[in-house]
């Protein structure tokens, strides 16, 4: 039974009931009818006007806007566990042309406003250091913690005072947002985010993810630059199709809140163990290395993450029956 | 009736078939099982040891082999209207960190031995000048005819001459090689072909393409490339699955098969038309502005190509009845 | 007796002079009284407010503008036969991160407003052709010919209807102006020229350019660029105190005044063989390889220039005794 | 009197006279007589076969090194406070083409092996993680402390083993050779280093830096990407020249030898505020803000250097009479 990742799991049937109900000839790359409506279902999800585009990896999603939000000569100011620093291979270097990423401190890699002042203070305004352009936060966090509205607004407003572009890695949006019981618009636009990195892979989606531009100025930029990068995919209604079928009748928040329980299952037969409170559908355990041989043993896979630690995530279609095994074999410790 | 272009055509039934196989829990990016077959199952295909990696689009497989094979402060030599100069949004460019694409002519977008050398032999071996590293050829070309096996050949021995590496866009090298009858084998590596960019998606594949390398010294280097640059999908296996479907049976040399006919049909309705032999699945008909008018009106669609030109592309799933009515429309203009 | 290149002369005594005065302690970088003084300074010569920058090569001005002019996204409409394309190594790929160049042709190396009009006719206006943002044109050009003020004009007045910027490589900027009789001002900015790449090295000069920028908000973009492509020179105002030199006293125009008329006297030894016509300090003449043999053994060095051509290039020391010899030489072949 | 930095010192008067000296005309670019006896000085200085290259930054020559070592998808491990983080405006980004930089901790700027050995342990071998190539260590340090050969040598040795190159950035190389006491050989290349920036602005030189190669394989491309980042000047014999005129007679070393002993003049005179040991021509104290105040008001300049901290920079001209009156306030503070 694999903890590993929630992009280990399947596709939710749906979608691939709307890929297979796209396979009729239409028109290729994004002038297909299913593309077209993207931008409306979203500016009608998100209560103002977006656009919306789609590609097939976080890693493009994040690296398009940031691209778009940072010239090759600034910096983007980030945790220092952040996946765009420690899990995409450099592509912020490569899509920005060379901008650097600024690493900060902070409690389940979660930044905070006086972390971003603060470093933004030690920059000498001049031409031999790189100076700031863009804030990228991951929502839920790299340790699975969720930023609530306030404190994206908090963010979104240090930002703006500071002249700063905000960017938001959305990977696990969906489990963010039915976590804290905001609002969509509170968590992102209103709270000062510029550009969205709209997950779905790791929700049950197959391969199409969506990258939301609050800033719709950006647009052709990031039109041409997606092409640029090769992620204008020749048929592109089959994400398109897709995206569509994970908005449609809400399925991305069912599927969002069953990993999100299914954590809170796991996170309950493990209370002394928790590295970090569980809010989203990641769990992050203090367990020995006898204790993991033991779960291993059991027919657990999972990742050690660190000395002493290990990592559980939890997925939209996570059967009760194995979940209950686990949180008992986790308790029996 | 649309004959813009082959990417507007369906997937086969089979991909479909393929992706809703593959919809269960697996190890992510390309750690899958289905993912683990592709190096095998090319191997065999081309009869050599060879790397293969999924990618989602042509302009993807082409760039990052051009990145592998090319550094940014050298040139890349292709004809004038290759796909990667005039359709890619200038992604040579990217991938590379700012390479040169330097233009040649060619009759029908193709380039031969003595066009390649005196374009050579033009450059001056200084620092100033921009010198070459590699060569890249489209086959089918973009206005549908093909290399033969021996015009490949004389290409690749020029390269190895000059030192240059040689780069195929086989966007559709399905159509090539069921036209040319030879084999993959001498169309390809034995002709000194060090990467191909293997399309499926035109040919009948949903959103999966395959960069085939030869110099399979330089998986590493594209490995980490892919990832860089987005292109390397969580969940991969949906991507190779639809790969190990087209090679299954056969399915992509059939669709391949269908589409030429296709093209023949046509072209035999309007044998005075032509401007170039159609020898793939790409038809260039010299009508005036009141013929193409009356061909859309009568229901087909399709591009103009310059000044009394338009281009017609046949796809895998090209219905009889409706080529014969275009067939019978053509000739009765 | 070298005519290879302005570039080989020396530097004028009042340059070296120059440099000896500014051997004192002062700030580093630009942060000296003389790097100071250079924006006053060309903002009187220009008549107009710019910004200027000390830079030590033509590649670095001409490509620093163009990365401020041109996101790596679009393409740069240049000349075939223009410095940028053919002598700078792909630098305008390098500064700009990938951008392309658009090769146009035209007489004697210039531009004309039809042929820039008509290049960009033919680019679709999709994601999938790259855009142009800026036209770059050379003054004097490759070929010893000026652009007078009403040419750069109408250049300027179709930039600005296509929106495109416009930037002028003067590297001999001087021999320009003094063969054209027109003001600064007229070829320059009131022209439309966006930036400026002031050339001093070929015309006296020891090793100082300057970047000069009628946008001026450009001017803190330009700052940092310079600074990370490792040209903010550690003790600039040697660079400054360079320009200021030439400036002073016109300089500038009396050195390019004595290179234009050396290769007047040279022209007028053999007006049937000039390739152009002599508007500034070069010569392409046609001469046999026998004839070029005898020059050589008559003690003149030169580089041929395609076959049966070769290239003079007078600068602003040429002896009078040394040319009289030439033109006579030439005269009698 | 100034003491912000060795920048803003003069150049030594035979400097100029070897600029004076090669103020004759010569082929353009490198192809110069001065140029031309670099490669064979700095053969013979270094007791190996080596090849150089002048530039006219550190920055250049550090950045250029840095591209041909580590390629774009990879990255270069070096000090927190390094010169190339911290003050060259990101040019390792630029040149590289979005390699990354990864930052170590060590006292007083220096890097160990076993910090490096740590870091690179902590980078899991995939494609998600940037992957090592090249350690970058300054010699003298930013705080200026010096490696001494034995130092450089076990961090080349860990290079080998973990297959980085290693860079040397020598900005001040002549004041760590005369701190050591040491061999120029052992503290480069029979130390493991494969390419070294060394300096000679800061230490008396006027524009010229050089970039000495040990692995000579690499010239050619860096002759390339030093003409393809504008750094190839078109009268190179004035950079050559003031090379030439420092290594005559060990100018450079008897600048250095005075820089330092200034600085032991003043470190003497302030035992108690060293931050660190002087081993060169930079000096950290621990002042007041009261204190710092007091020392401008009698006349000299430095810079602040983080809170209750001031750095000082001894040139090769310091006079004695300025040292002597600066050590006598900084010990009657």
């Amino acid at each position: 039974m694999r903890f590993f990742s929630d992009n280990a799991a399947p596709a939710h049937p749906k979608v691939l009931e709307a890929i297979a109900a796209a396979n009729r000839l239409d028109t290729a790359y994004d002038g297909d009818e299913w593309s077209a409506r993207l931008d409306g279902a979203f500016s009608d999800l998100f209560g103002t006007e977006v656009r919306a585009f789609w590609v097939t990896t976080g890693t493009a999603a994040n690296c398009l806007a940031l691209a778009a939000l940072c010239p090759p000569y600034r910096a983007i100011l980030c945790h220092r566990d952040a996946h765009i620093e420690v899990d995409e291979a450099g592509a912020p270097g490569f899509f920005t042309g060379g901008a650097k990423l600024i690493l900060l401190d902070g409690e389940g890699a979660k930044l905070t406003p006086d972390a971003i002042d603060e470093a933004c203070g030690l920059i000498r305004n001049d031409v031999h250091q790189v100076q700031p352009a863009a804030i990228s936060i991951t929502n839920a966090t790299e340790y699975g913690l969720v930023y609530r509205a306030a404190e994206v607004a908090a963010i979104g407003e240090l930002a703006k005072r500071r002249g700063l572009a905000l960017h938001m890695d959305g990977a696990r949006i969906a489990n963010a947002l039915v976590s804290s019981g905001e609002s969509l618009a509170d968590l992102t636009w209103r709270a000062g985010v510029d550009a969205l990195s709209f997950g779905f892979v790791k929700n049950g989606g197959l391969n199409a993810e969506a990258l939301i531009l609050f800033r719709t100025d950006l647009a052709d930029e990031i039109a041409v630059r997606r092409k640029r990068a090769g992620h204008l995919l020749s048929k592109g209604r089959y994400l398109a199709a897709q995206i569509l079928a994970m908005l449609d009748g809400d399925l991305w928040l069912d599927n969002a809140r069953a990993a999100n329980a299914a954590a809170q299952k796991l996170a309950q037969a493990a209370p002394g163990r928790l590295v970090y409170p569980v809010e989203a559908n990641e769990l992050f355990l203090k367990v020995t290395d006898e204790e993991a041989k033991r779960l291993r043993q059991a027919g657990f896979d999972f990742y050690e993450w660190g000395p002493g630690q290990i990592r559980l995530v939890t997925s939209w279609d996570q059967e009760g029956a194995a979940l209950d095994r686990l949180a008992q074999a986790i308790a029996g410790l």
